[in-house]
């Protein structure tokens, strides 16, 4: 596993940078102090953003393979004109009537299986989740959590304690187990189910020796921190059983996977054939607006809030809600998710093309337009394979090409552009991606192999 | 102590509302559940926001001395336009290289005193005191929280069970404790300091005897929760140096008090003439916008910032830091502390002169435009003083003057507006509070007493 709290940073002295970038480093450093950590070797500075394009001081464009929270472009002008003009109008809190709010909640309910009827707004992804395992530990009692080896699930207390992908400085919480996935584990797609479950009732037995019963299992329906394993699909469907069997919650975490990312669902949790208890929404809710959810069955979701007080000053607010109207609505309007399924076919088979002809490429997997590639070739050691993918995330970085690396060795090469990526999007990265491959990892196969 | 999870609220049946209002509450009710109360026995429903006015469908307009989120007044162009601008352009995170984002954290550390010079930040005041409370944690090694008896620090599992104010269904941390305020307890000025240090040392003593040590003392200097309890100016001092004597970090929750609210100051800890160790910001930071901060010494957020890995994707981000910045950079330009001071003179000179001439408030309390007002008669009983606050809180909005109430037994008067209040508007104000407590609390002091 990887000590790095960012591999993929920069470090003074790594790389040369120019004065300016020093300069601005240097004063950063001053105030914003240590847990700001740049991206890539040599940090990147944008002055625009279009679209699939960010643009940096010099004109350089960069096609933005990376960024999920603007996923319908960067500065949709849309979304924009409709969130400037709710704040020139009216921007109050949910105490008050406000029928734009009703009408959002409405919509957004209607994208979910019809067991899921109430939401609950918030502001980030971290809010989400903390709020969902607050519900959860209410409604059942009881406090245990079960969550994949290699977690992430935000940056509160509560939240942090049941993200391992955090790394051995923040402790994780006395009540939460971890469970292996099967495919990091090498099960096949065949005994995926059966493994998993098997995982999720020795994680309860586990927890109930030590007198902990299940408030939750809370999982990102594409495992993107543990390396985006996603199929076969259906494979969490056991461990959802096991979970109620043992009176716990179910919840999605699709701050990631939800929106339409996988492209054939508007959320992740579908492809699994299973409906969760509480699903919890944020980043492209809003195409860059704080705003986020937590939907779920009435049962847990009433009980919580007739029982305690909860109020969100920020959360639900006029101008999230009209921002977060106008995504929902050109995400249907535009009928995104088609062409989300689409280009990802595209760079899918482009993905595999290039692994047929070069060496360094030991496996593609993907949900719609959340890819994860891993890096290395079969002979190497893990951190060879994360300085395989390190370097090449670097050298599409020095070629105007933004992705980034994930999994528990960092070695999984993170791809997931913004949902309105086209065609000669894809095609451009495609030929960055087997040009860097070439030049930091691999070479084209020998004729005859 | 009032058992109602939110006593100034619509409950259905207690007063008339017309049929478009029952129908959307009724909606309402069916997708967004129980933790959403309306405010006011009779729900108001705004649809445009200008200055210090909201104004419903009928076009009748609501004097805004309550809402202290847009402390620039409702719908304030210049900062709204800042917004726009820069989502047009930009909205990035933290990873890339901003001097916008780094122009605005100097500019914000400016306002502190020397020794907090670094800044993280976070999109809700929530998520502020929920990482303030995991530097401190991590910092000192400890766990022990104290906290005033009716404090309330935000909606995460970790400072809900921070917030006794949240009510007993919210269950508190067994490393929490609670201390009482001097003046709710009825201790004189002279005192007060004395009596505060001694609650607090008390506590220490009984988290140490658990084997508890103290992470941190987290207070709201004007402790708005517990009633606005300002004066004397000075009387945390003790505390303060009580906390750090046994290895703690004091932290001064500025969400409510900070952005010049007191007007003396732009952050409320000055007023007690101590020097926090972490401050955490939210609110009126962006007059609406979902933006907060953590503002500390060097030493605990260096040391978080390295140890853990905290990274926070909306937070920091762009648009929301342009819009803070123009938030900034008009209570400069305009001098809006000297504005507060001023009015909230008028204000209290109003309020004592009304109090002078009826029957029916017994105290009033203020740091710049942050007023507590207690309601009742000194023969009433708590429940009937917080019947009397509701029913005075109530007239004034069938009057078109938003307030509401607060304090352990909810009979306190929480009057906040925003900052750009003006005289004409505390004219307004006073004439219908005048008016409000003569029809439902008191009556004229009879002549000669």
């Amino acid at each position: 596993m990887s000590t790095d709290l960012m591999p993929n940073r920069y470090r003074p002295g790594e790389v040369p940078i120019s004065e300016r970038e020093a300069a601005l480093i240097a004063r950063r450093d001053a105030v914003l102090g240590a847990s700001y950590r740049l991206q890539y070797r040599k940090p990147v500075h944008f002055v625009r953003g279009e679209g699939m394009w960010l643009y940096d001081p010099d004109g350089k464009p960069y096609l933005d393979f990376y960024n999920n929270v603007p996923s319908l472009g960067h500065c949709n002008a849309e979304v924009n004109a409709a969130m400037a003009a709710q704040a020139a109008c009216l921007s109050a809190n949910t105490r008050y009537l406000e029928p734009r709010l009703v009408d959002y909640a409405e919509r957004l309910i209607d994208t979910f299986p019809a067991e899921l009827d109430r939401v609950v707004f918030t502001c980030t992804g971290s809010e989400s989740n903390d709020l969902a395992l607050r519900i959860a530990r209410l409604t059942t009692g009881n406090e245990g959590v079960i969550v994949s080896a290699y977690a992430y699930h935000g940056t509160t207390a509560s939240v942090a304690a049941v993200s391992p992908n955090l790394g051995a400085a923040v402790n994780l919480s006395p009540s939460v187990r971890t469970v292996n996935l099967p495919g990091p584990s090498g099960v096949s797609e065949d005994e995926a189910a059966d493994f998993f479950e098997a995982e999720v009732r020795a994680a309860i037995h586990d927890l109930r020796r030590r007198g902990i019963g299940v408030a939750a299992f809370l999982f990102d329906s594409i495992f993107s921190s543990d390396g985006v394993w996603v199929d076969p699909p259906g494979f969490l469907k056991g461990a959802v059983a096991a979970v109620r069997d043992a009176g716990g919650l179910v919840i999605a975490d699709e701050v990631q996977p939800g929106f339409g990312r996988t492209g054939a669902h508007f959320w992740g949790f579908e492809r699994h054939g299973c409906v969760p208890d509480l699903v919890t929404l944020g980043k492209p809710m809003g195409n860059g607006f704080p705003i986020g959810a937590v939907v779920g069955r009435c049962g847990p979701v009433e009980r919580f809030g007739v029982t305690a007080r909860y109020s969100n000053t920020f959360a639900g607010n006029t101008v999230g809600i009209a921002t977060a109207d106008a995504v929902l609505t050109i995400l249907q309007r535009d009928n995104i998710l088609a062409n989300v399924s689409a280009v990802s076919k595209d760079l899918r088979t482009g993905l595999e093309e290039i692994a047929g002809r070069t060496c360094g490429i030991l496996g593609i997997r993907n949900a719609g337009l959340f890819f994860g590639i891993d890096i290395g070739l079969e002979e190497s050691a893990p951190a060879e394979c994360r300085a395989m993918a390190l370097n090449l995330v670097n050298a599409m970085r020095n070629n105007g090409v933004l992705i980034s690396t994930t999994g528990a060795n960092e070695d999984v090469l993170k791809v997931r552009p913004p949902l309105v990526c086209q065609a000669e999007h894809v095609e451009l990265f495609l030929r960055s991606f087997e040009d860097a491959l070439l030049t930091t990892t691999g070479s084209y196969h020998a004729a005859g192999d």
